[in-house]
Parts: structure tokens; sequence; C-alpha cells
């Protein structure tokens, strides 16, 4: 017999569990499933824009979140889920260990997986001188030298926190300029040991046991260079990987899970909210309210519409 | 010559100042211009819903909103914006006290006044018996007879609040059951010195030179009686006034400013966000994700769209 949670929320990142923190707050029994805890903000390794808390590291906030959501009574199962199924009171979650869960609403916020580049090398050498994570690797390259490749938030506090750890930095970018925070691009040119490597792509991971360096294009003149460098940091962004919930929800072209304005999916009893859906801007803060949206729309599905209200002041 | 900011933000709650942290921390010259500091949230005696900080009181919750915004350089203009109007640069605005400012973007995240009740004697004795905020006005009952009108979550923390303070408060609600987190309710029948009036309509407030009692009727057997109050705070929601801005941006049946998913208005260079827009729920993490949305969309705008990004990840 498996236990048929109220709410199951797949995804702990900032979206998922603001979701459960209002699941539980309404008394529905939730269960959040993933495969790790904090999502994408665990690796901001310093975060000041979230209002109300002031500047911590995106561990510290989402260890906050969850020890919120598990105050209230959120229960939360470690693993991945492969495998959804719609039953006659709600739906079956299998993980990848096997186990199976049942629920009567599904709420899912499990964002988004990083990018991979694509080029000789990357692959062989994941997690063995390659890495999406400079939160969790950076403390492996002390005094060495690493690159980071990408251009965005992600990349530049990345490239940014390495410096503090690492001999040398380069960070390869395939355009000339930055699109992130004034405030954050001038601390990256104020840092005498980062060096900019623009209008750049990278073409090739170089190393026999370990990596020795990475190959680099100049996109205009075509010139091609290596970067003798110990570690390769691929900050370029995450798609969607909503392969196991496409024969339930509508998904756009970018596979994200289509909702309205209130975290509705084209299946009722299913909802999603954050980097999972097309909402813009990936910010912690946008995240978690839309987990407060979908949760507040989902509690009203169960209880039958009882809960539906507009004016609700707070 | 009047000084001219990159945008002015209006309104100083959970939307307004989020989006402040946003637009200063992009180094856009900032100010917010405002009535009160903490709208809505202020009314709330204790917030355990925001994630991240641990429950607080709203008032609390706000003034660090207010510190970070302040900190990050945003400058507060306390005043009522009365006038607005398109210049070439931009957009000028007017204060009821006559003072002008011009800004090239506007941000308008004022959310919504108090609404009231319609009745005899209401108007009269606002401000000396009527009121329209617990958390400011419940001091002023201590060991009084209260009434509360309302049956939100606003009505019944006002409820738990004043039962805390006054002798006896008495909750009166148009339906006979509450739509306000289930913990909430509990709380309110568990208190020995608040009685629920349910099914019951307020039509009178009563009085000589103070407040003497309101009367309310039953909306099923049509009976009218007096409950003898000292105060009556009335807790009904709120309702937007956009009058000021109704010729430059489209507003909806409600009056409420149309947006679009990222707080786009009609009128390009102006931006909304939070409870004066439609967006459905009305709580506080919901507002400031709105009010980050508004201020990285007010950024690409100024900037010529060169801020436009699809694929951050922080």
């Amino acid at each position: 017999m498996v236990l048929m949670h109220d709410v199951i929320i797949i995804g702990a990142g900032a979206a998922g569990m603001t979701a459960a923190i209002y699941t539980c707050r309404k008394k529905l029994r939730t269960a959040i499933l993933s495969i790790d805890v904090g999502g994408q903000t665990n690796l901001t390794s310093h975060i000041e824009n979230y209002p109300g808390t002031g500047p911590m590291s995106g561990i510290e906030l989402m260890r906050r979140f969850q020890d919120e959501a598990v105050g209230f009574g959120a229960e939360i199962i470690m693993g991945k889920a492969v495998k959804s199924e719609k039953t006659e009171d709600g739906f079956r979650i299998g993980l990848a260990n096997g186990e199976e869960y049942e629920c009567k609403s599904l709420i899912l916020a499990y964002g988004k997986v990083p990018k991979s580049l694509g080029i000789e090398g990357e692959e062989r050498f994941m997690g063995r001188g390659v890495s999406t994570c400079v939160t969790c690797d950076a403390p492996l390259y002390k005094n060495r030298d690493v690159c980071v490749i990408g251009g965005g938030n992600s990349a530049i506090e990345g490239t940014l926190e390495l410096a503090t750890i690492a001999r040398k930095v380069y960070l390869v970018h395939r355009r000339d300029s930055f699109r992130a925070d004034e405030i954050t691009v001038e601390k990256l040119k104020n840092s005498p040991n980062i060096e900019l490597v623009l209008n750049s792509v990278s073409t090739k991971v170089i190393g026999g046991k370990n990596v020795d360096g990475i190959e680099v294009e100049d996109i205009v003149t075509k010139d091609r260079k290596e970067l003798k460098v110990d570690g390769i940091f691929i900050e370029i962004g995450y798609v969607v990987d909503t392969n196991f919930v496409q024969h339930l929800v509508k998904v756009n072209e970018k596979k994200e899970i289509i909702v309205d304005e209130r975290g509705n999916t084209s299946c009722p009893g299913i909802f999603a909210c954050g980097d999972i859906t097309p909402v813009p801007f990936k910010q912690t803060v946008i995240a978690a309210g839309e987990g407060a949206k979908a949760a507040l729309e989902c509690y009203k599905w169960i209880t039958g519409g009882k809960g539906a209200v507009l004016d609700w002041t707070h």
C-alpha cells in the first residue's frame, strides 16, 4: 500500500520550497522529491538581492527555506523522478531507484540542468577536471590555474569566487561585454588574477590523465590558442528536462512547462513554477513568488475551489 | 531645474522596495515616492510565510526591505502622487504638496487603499473609533470591547492581535466559514475572548460623541442587533486607485493596471507590479517577485534592450 500525499512537489529550490511552505501551512500532506536541496540558488556564492535577509550565500539562504518548509511539516525524499502517470485518484511518480509515490496533486518545480559545451574532451573529463559547479569544486583548485566558460551572472560570480582560491582564472566569453549587474562586472575588472578572454569560444579540452588546458578560438580572427589550466568550469546556463512528464503536460518549444499566471498547467491537478516554466529572469525571489502562486492554486484545486480567493490581502 | 531620475518607483511596499533593490544594483538613479513605507505588509502582525527570514512582524520585514533598498542607493521621497504626464524625455510626477519630479521611467507599485463599508456613521467616525489599521490603532483599545468586520486573513490576524489587548473582540463575517490558513483559523476558534458573529453584515455605526456600538444584520433571518463596542476595525480588503495614471496606462474593469508577465504596461517606459496589477493571491513574496521582474524589465528598457536576457541563471 503506497502512502497517498495531498501534494508531491518535485524540486527543492526556491520555487519548490516556497510552494511547500504554503501547502504545509494549508495543512496539505506535502512531500518534496528532489535530487538536491537548494537548486540553482546553491550555486551563487553571495546573494545580495533576495529582499529581507541581508547578504548571504545561496546555500545558506536555501538552508533557511528548507528549515522553514520542514518546520511546517514537509517531508523531503531524496531521489530522481523518472516516471509519472495519471491514476484514478491523482498521480503516481516513479523514482530511478524503483520507489513509487502517489499523490492527489503535483507541483513541478525542479528547474534546470546544466548545459554542456558539446566539445571534444568535455564528457571524458566531466567530474575529473571539468565541473559545472564552482561552489562545489572551487576548493580543489587552491593556487592552481582554472578557466570559466560563460558570460552571465553565474559565470562572473563563479570567476570571482575562484579568484579568491585559484592562482589565475581565465574567463572565456563569446561576446565582448557582460550582461551581469554593473557592480559585479566592476569587481571582475578590478581583480588582478582574472584574465578576460573575450570574443572567444572553447573548442577542445586538452589532457591526458588529467586536464592540461583548454583550446579557445577567437571568433573574429579565428585564431586558436591553448590556455594552460588544471580545471574548467562550464557556466553557460541550464536547460529544462521535462521528458518524464511530457505525456501529461504541454511544453513549449524550449521544453519548458507552459503555465498560466497562477501556475496551472494543461493538466488539472498538476502545477508548475520556477525555472521549469517560461517565467522570466530566473531570480531566487521571482522563483519563490511563483512557488507561492502554484501552491495556493494547488490548494484551491484540492479543496474543490473552496479556497479560491481574489481578494486576499495577506 | 528639476532633477532627472532614471526611475521613480511609486509605492514602498514589498513590490516597490524589491524593484528599488534591483534597479539600484543596476546603477539606475532610483527614487521611491510613497505615502508610507511598508505598504500592506505592515498591517500583518506576524508573517510566517515569507521564505528565508523566519517569522517576524510585517513592519519589521518591510524595515529590512527598506534598509536594503536605501543601502543600495534608493532615495525615499514621502508624498502622494496626484499628477502624471509624459514629457519629451520621460515622465513628470506631481505631488499633492506641489513638488514635481522627473524621470526616464516609472514603476507603479503603490498597491491598494482600504475599502469602506458604505454604511451610516462610518465616515463620520473614521479615525475616531472607526479604523482600517489594527496594527496602528489596537493599543488604543486596551481592556475595551471592539469588533472587526471581515473574513480574510487580515481580518482574522487583526482579530487575534486585538484579542491580546482588548477585553472582547467580535468578528463580524458575512459568510459561515473562513478562507484563511487553517492554522490561523484554529487559533481564532481557541481564543476565549473572541466571539464570532457569522452570516452577518454591519448596517450602522452607532454613537454620539464617540462610537457606542455597531448594528449588525443576520443575512439569513434578517434580524438586527447592536454590539456594544468602543472601536470598529474595517478589514474587508483594498481597492486600487489608479485615477492619476489612467490617461497613460490601460487598466482593467477593476481599475488594476494591465501588465504582461514581465511588468510591462501599455505605455513604453512605465512598468507596474504588485497589488496594483491583477497579480493573484496578494502575498508579500509574490509582490516581491513581481517587483524584481518589473525592475529588470525597466533596466532592459532604459539600456535600449542591451540588458535583455532570457538565460540568466541568477
